[in-house]
């Protein structure tokens, strides 16, 4: 890490491409959009997969695969689902050397190859609900890519549920949004704010689009998470049909929900400074970090000795730990390579530390002497588990508080316009497209949810004035 | 489960696809060649994928994840490679609504992306060897497709090594076929032959491919894992170079290394048999199923509490357990559909067993009373435990028992025609391709490996009668 990165004030776009090669999360493929995930950045999403596939199983639901392909007319079943995916679609026209009868789409999403599935699959009440996950690569032409945030080709997961009844489909919706919001909180310590998208931001085809919304470290949203209830519109697209207890035939209403190699983004984003990354302890791919310092051989021998003895003692207790023990760099440089790396600790063991059979502690979330502390071998298990939930929660209370810091209850369009360039505004708005484009056009800024969390009462909408029962959040957004 | 299968001995073929559906494994995709692999297919898929992850980790690779699309321009750099895949590309013609310029192969392998992503991160002897594995889907366009076995999507896994010296590159192709050999012989059950291709079975552009090789329950052979030595063609035609300790430019050498969902048919035909699925404990994704029975209301109660007593006891002791508690469904027709599932201890509880604190455990691979016994609640998490061991290991030595009692040595061109009718041939061969084909074309056979296990001495080749050093196996294949 001869360099550092760009400081964010100065550039926050830079700021964050360039945090994402020097980290080694990820590299620009050589093709157009696309991006190579690297080893450190998907041991990332391996954690990221772990804690959302036990989440997933948890709640009764079960993997499985579905083709790449997609047959161009399934598309075609949907009217608002075509509109929203044609343009984005990658098509495959010859295989095998010859020219195909009917192209075939690479999924940018799932739901019409599913449903067909499912249309099979499903014939009584008995087989409801069906509770399937898919984790998947999908494609989406994109004209404007950047590094995990938008990519050509993505890595996801896609829950497809099936229902007997509007009420569960409801239900199984609003329970995968507390499981994405419970990870997003619990995992990526991210602060995330669950709500319901307006009408002009839910997915193609969805009844009822839901969001865990995230505020960045340059004050602008992320929509990190969705969840969408369907009703019946893909049900009577593909005919997921069942017979009800009375041998009637019903169709069924059904959801969907995703979470992408987006949130490694906002993991970054939520938490990174100008050090570089700062990885929630839950989620780090090394947790702690092991560098030996000495000065000459008489040193090294002691000191290696005491390191790798560590190592193998946090080892054995389930910590992620890594040992630094290469001999061509320097401490200092090996310091700011694992900050860069957001390791949330760094280990220190010197010729003193050998002597005093203790350690130093380095947190990466508190710069200088105040995050420095010394630890005896004798329960260091014990202390680093203990620094690790700390950090956990301290990085959480951080982006919650910067997040608190930049949120504007906002009462005129003037308000929101100057609320939008610093954070979130909240405002009561009376649910209309109208005045959605109207304050869209007006402030720059979109709707980016109606949080679930609402303080009732009513007010006057922002732009029309009408009486409101809800407020929505505003916000310029990835 | 209304039917049985089609019986092996009457049509193994359809026994095949019979069980593969009837078992919930998988199903036909609407796209040609393609399947989908249904929860409990894909259930299977995660253990094998957790067996194998867990040791690529343990032998210092990690995973990473590299684009689907692959710049047609990039296969026409190794001339073998490029004439061994072009003719079952799926090519991407159009993107985002307009035509591309270079038209985007799906990947049927990555060795060519990622030599060129290698080519760009390796600089100096100190950045290798570079040991990465990629799991992913991979699309190769076939003409004739069969569930499992050969589809036009798959999912595996792809391990790509770059090294310093030949030696480094030999011996991590060796490492990663005794590391797939591993996981066949102690998680799959499978007693396969590991052993080198010959030059017309190797992978396009390797110098040298290294196989696992099972036999079937029809006698036939099927390739469950291959391994290759690449020497430094693809560094060559990728500019895999490094500087070496005297600042001199070398080539790399070389590896790479794949199983897939083919390793499920493997599983499926070394075990199975005519009431469908036998699985080998350590992949199971359901070890003990539980099948309460009661005649009444009055037996229902006591024998769904200690079924449920039951089901918390083993799930406590980490085995993977399943309460069948359907009403709509009788024993006997849940004993059926779990059989065919291959579940490998079917656990009755009954009002007896339950006067008795015992249960009785009836064995998939053994079936009637001589699978049977009773055993108390007390110890029966060490009990199912050690039974889970035994079964492994039976189905293990019965796969085994039967390819020994299906190995012909043979010593003429005559005795192998007829030996590989039923089952493996190994015969001495000269190593020359022009015996080989002569073989192929007088047998139907083909040669299947050198096996790394040799006779040592020598003999006369049973084609040309030169004296040979190895011998080979030849089966008629999958």
């Amino acid at each position: 890490m001869a360099e550092g990165v760009t400081p964010q004030n100065e550039d926050y776009s830079r700021w964050y491409t360039d945090v994402v090669q020097m980290a080694d999360m990820a590299d620009y493929a050589p093709v157009r959009g696309c991006m190579v995930i690297k080893p450190y950045g998907y041991a990332l999403w391996e954690n990221i997969h772990d804690a959302l596939d036990r989440r997933f199983k948890d709640t009764g639901h079960v993997n499985a695969y579905f083709p790449l392909f997609i047959p161009m007319s399934f598309f075609e079943k949907e009217a608002e689902h075509v509109e929203g995916f044609s343009p984005e679609l990658a098509v495959v026209t010859v295989g095998g050397g010859e020219k195909l009868e009917e192209p075939l789409a690479i999924r940018p999403t799932s739901e019409t190859i599913i449903g067909h599935m499912y249309s099979q699959w499903i014939k009584s009440y008995r087989d409801l609900p069906v509770l399937i996950n898919q984790w998947a690569n999908v494609v989406r032409w994109e004209m404007r890519t950047r590094l995990f945030l938008r990519t050509t080709e993505f890595l996801w997961q896609e829950g497809h549920t099936a229902h007997a009844t509007s009420e569960e489909a409801v239900e199984e919706t609003l329970r995968m949004l507390d499981v994405y919001t419970d990870f997003a909180m619990n995992e990526a310590a991210i602060p995330v704010i669950p709500g319901r998208k307006s009408d002009s931001e839910k997915f193609a085809g969805a009844i009822n689009s839901y969001t865990i919304e995230a505020m960045m470290g340059d004050k602008r949203a992320l929509q990190s998470g969705t969840t969408h209830y369907m009703g019946q519109n893909f049900a009577k697209a593909f005919d997921i049909q069942y017979l009800d207890q009375n041998n009637e035939l019903q169709n069924c209403w059904t959801t969907s929900w995703g979470l992408s190699t987006r949130m490694i983004g906002a993991i970054i984003m939520a938490h990174g400074d100008d050090k570089g990354l700062v990885l929630p302890p839950r989620l780090a791919p090394i947790q702690v970090v092991i560098v030996p310092i000495y000065k000459n051989d008489e040193e090294r021998v002691p000191v290696m000795e005491a390191a790798d003895s560590r190592f193998q003692q946090l080892k054995a207790a389930g910590i992620r730990v890594k040992l630094d023990d290469r001999t061509e760099c320097t401490p200092g440089f090996k310091f700011n390579d694992w900050e860069m790396r957001g390791v949330p600790i760094r280990m220190e063991v010197g010729p003193k530390d050998v002597a005093n059979q203790s350690v130093v502690l380095a947190r990466r979330d508190i710069p200088g002497r105040d995050g420095k502390s010394f630890v005896s071998w004798a329960d260091l298990e014990t202390q680093i588990s203990e620094l690790l939930v700390t950090i956990q929660k301290a990085i959480f209370d951080k982006a919650l508080a910067f997040r608190e810091a930049h949120t504007y209850n906002v009462e005129t369009i003037e308000e929101l316009t100057k609320a939008v360039d610093d954070g979130f505004a909240m405002a009561w708005w009376c649910g209309s497209r109208e005045c959605e484009a109207a304050i869209k056009a007006a402030t720059k800024s979109t709707n980016r949810c109606i949080p679930m969390d609402q303080p009732g009462g009513s007010g006057k909408c922002i732009h029309c004035g009408a009486e409101s029962t809800e407020k929505a959040i505003f916000g310029k957004a990835y």
